[in-house]
């Protein structure tokens, strides 16, 4: 058996010395790769330098930054591979910097009347010649596009893949975190979505919920029953196939 | 002998999950504060989690996120305690994070020719209910806003304390670093400069210039080499004193 998990998360350079980066210890992808380490499942990790690391002999790390890293990296080791399960915990970032520019650069565009906006910002970005942003103004504006979904290219590469994603949202109702979930499993035709809530993770303690198919729900509470619950759900998943 | 450093790099918060870093990995910080432990000098080193870490008996750390709290804690330690020396080189944001609103919400805004616009786009922001900037935009656009420079409270705080600053720039000739750093050294009263350059750093190489009041320059290469330089230097001029 052969798995991919990725873990941690994404950062995107602003300039040389600045970055987005998205809230992700790595702690849980650690937790699920360690859980199918046990079982002598050879696992191939895409993750990042600053992620906490799990450790096992059959684990093998892709080190990436950038989501176009994570994109480049994921698209090889699947064309390269054959996975029997897809596991993507990463938390990626959906935006990446387009432009940087100051507040009287915007003013400045604003007055001229571009017809297209984003792309005015990017011509004066284009034409800075420092590759650190000058910190001699009060205001900076930074303009960030869309990143591709990651989680949509998995089932697009290897159809036959078990693939699970994650969903995680801020301070909301169970229903709504559900509901959200439920349309990112269909959209993206993974076969379990887990669930989360950021208000209720602190260290170790980490409520999650995990989505199937047929909408059946179980529940976690801590990283580990997490890790414990996907492997356990995948390899029930697998034997019936 | 008692000195404060600060060390790592502070992340600013876009919302719950994203967040604005500072390229910074705090092995200099840790290379001086270990230089110094030797001495056996008391260290207070305000830092991050995410930071590497000295060790040393005499070495208590202070932690810290943003730059607002990275200002609250210096602030603090230098009213309960008398520094010899502070060493500032941690990585501090220039700006955090004022607004963020969708490219549509910034041409709206435009449309009502509003008197000022990062106060207009502040309101938008603060009308949202959201805790996580939602997803379901083509462009995200984010208005920073300069924070204050906590190099120069340092000396208003306590005029008596030798201070090293730090300034970093990303692939310029050598007399503008130079002159960059020497301009910092005078406007923040420092008594020392460490100037670098992005282009001359990687893993334990790392390039250096020393520069003191009589715009003297003494050179290092190692991250090593660096933290020796600072703490004889600093040690001489302490002794003059």
């Amino acid at each position: 058996m052969r798995i991919l998990i990725t873990s941690g998360g994404t950062s995107e350079k602003i300039d040389d010395v600045r970055a987005i980066t998205n809230h992700s210890s790595g702690k849980l992808g650690k937790a699920i790769a360690e859980s199918f380490a046990k079982e002598d499942v050879i696992i191939d990790l895409i993750t990042t330098k600053q992620a906490i690391q799990p450790v096992g002999p059959t684990i093998q790390q892709h080190y990436i930054e950038t989501t176009a890293e994570l994109e480049q990296t994921l698209k090889k080791l699947m064309t390269e591979h054959s996975y029997d399960v897809v596991i993507h915990s990463m938390a990626v970032s959906d935006f990446t910097p387009e432009s940087s520019v100051t507040m009287e650069d915007l003013e400045t565009v604003i007055a001229s009347k571009p017809s297209d906006l984003p792309e005015a910002l990017a011509m004066i970005e284009a034409d800075r010649t420092e590759k650190k942003i000058s910190s001699d103004t009060d205001r900076l504006v930074i303009i960030l596009k869309k990143n591709p979904k990651i989680i949509a290219l998995i089932k697009q590469l290897q159809p036959e893949t078990i693939l699970v994603g994650f969903k995680l949202l801020v301070d909301v109702p169970l229903v709504e975190l559900l509901t959200v979930a439920q349309k990112s499993l269909e959209k993206n035709q993974a076969d379990f979505i887990l669930a989360n809530d950021l208000s209720e993770i602190s260290g170790e303690k980490h409520h999650g919920y995990l989505i199937n198919k047929q909408h059946k729900v179980k529940e976690a509470h801590t990283k580990t029953e997490i890790a414990e619950l996907i492997k356990d759900e995948v390899m029930k998943l697998e034997e019936t196939k």
